[in-house]
């Protein structure tokens, strides 16, 4: 892939991560960041359920796009940030499981319009099951002061 | 629309929304329960928020999906529910305001599938505005232990 | 909605419908064009069918991708025009019927994205029958010698 | 991945192609058929096109949704079917190049509900460009006379 000088984009996906009030209420850590890859990892919690006792499918949504946007920030520019214009979710497994791991990676990088596919795994005894992958549509953003970082 | 007979549907879905640890998470609530439309209200707060200060998609996507899940629910019979097969999100502008209304309504019901289609909106100074639209599309279920209610 | 001045959008939209290829291929006409809104009407036949019979996806995709453009055509400057980034397309019934009529509407009008929604419908004897929905997601284009009009 | 035995799938997914009349109207023939993966190839025809001159969205819908099918029917009993429940196409880089190539793979098998993932690849000088994406979730049908191979 062509990507741009993007500096030290580990430091600056770690300090946008702590930001994400989000990713603190649902116990999310960001597990690893190579270029154009990113993961997190989440323990089970009852309290990110859905009326079954699954993982609620937003709290699904929420640790897939936060991969997705941090995958597409390893190929932008320190004075960039990017937007999620839209994602699509497919849901293949219930969630249960003792913890989640989420990876999302760059399809296509771009200049305007960046695209990242995610995927998430139930991880508990046995091997890690496929629950869920995701689409994600990311614009490039700017100069604008209300998207920083 | 030709419905089955959903007997009581509103205190099978305000039961069932109870339920839901992500929900109670969230700070959200039920706000309205008629067949085929379900409304969820949310106030801000800060804890809800990506790097950027706004509302994070997980959560619009979170309290979406589950206004279409109960939608749903409305067209369906007391001993069946559902499972969200998947679903788009389209953010059309920054998640901000002082609280966000969400509302799912039924697209096409459905003795398999059921699709619905919910919006998000921002509530503050001024008329609501739109940030967010959903399409999901769900499986009935019925006879499965792990799925109830 | 804010637009901007959109001149004779009527003209401009038919000049290019003519342009499409494969619009004349699929016998597709355009059928209304309002602000923020077109429609196409297509006659069953039987060269447009997947392996059951039924008018193929990628046909109905087709028409409502073309019906959400245009309507996004009625929302920008002259100098303009759009690109498709993804859209989701959900099958609601089989395309089965005399004509099909296929609407977008713009959802969310936009300087850079447009968000427009569609819906087809399968018109024979009896009330029209909703077959399948369109979300759009087009990007503004301005300044780019091979894509004009 | 855990399959059914599909028999002789490569013979029912080639007579089932030849009834697709969408098929035949585009130029697209069958370029491989393997387990859980199905290639259709393409040439450039002018009446393919959308207004700008590039292959219409429609059209690589129509091939992207069609190699993601046949890769769900090499998963499937001789006497079951399916049909799509919904799609999200993206539209990565303009439809241009002297032929297309479309490849649809399973994602997740199931006896009820099968996710594909399809890429389609503009073909000529140079390597092969990603054009677009899909994710296709797929029913399967049986004992249904209107659906049958």
């Amino acid at each position: 892939m062509d990507m741009t000088d993007t500096g030290d984009f580990r430091g600056r996906i770690r300090q946008s991560f702590t930001r994400q009030g989000a990713m603190e209420m649902l116990g999310a850590e960001l597990a690893q960041v190579e270029q154009a890859m990113v993961e997190i990892e989440m323990p089970f919690d009852p309290k990110l359920t859905q009326q079954h006792g699954f993982l609620h499918a937003g709290v699904i949504s929420a640790a897939l796009e936060t991969t997705c946007t941090y995958a597409a920030y390893t190929t932008i520019a320190p004075e960039e940030s990017v937007l999620t214009i839209e994602f699509k979710v497919n849901l293949m497994s219930p969630g249960r499981g003792e913890r989640f791991l989420f990876r999302g990676e760059i399809t296509k990088p771009g200049s305007t319009i960046i695209v990242a596919d995610g995927r998430g795994y139930a991880i508990g005894d046995g091997p890690a099951k496929l629950i869920a992958s995701m689409t994600s549509t990311m614009m490039i953003i700017r100069g604008r002061q209300d998207v920083v970082g």
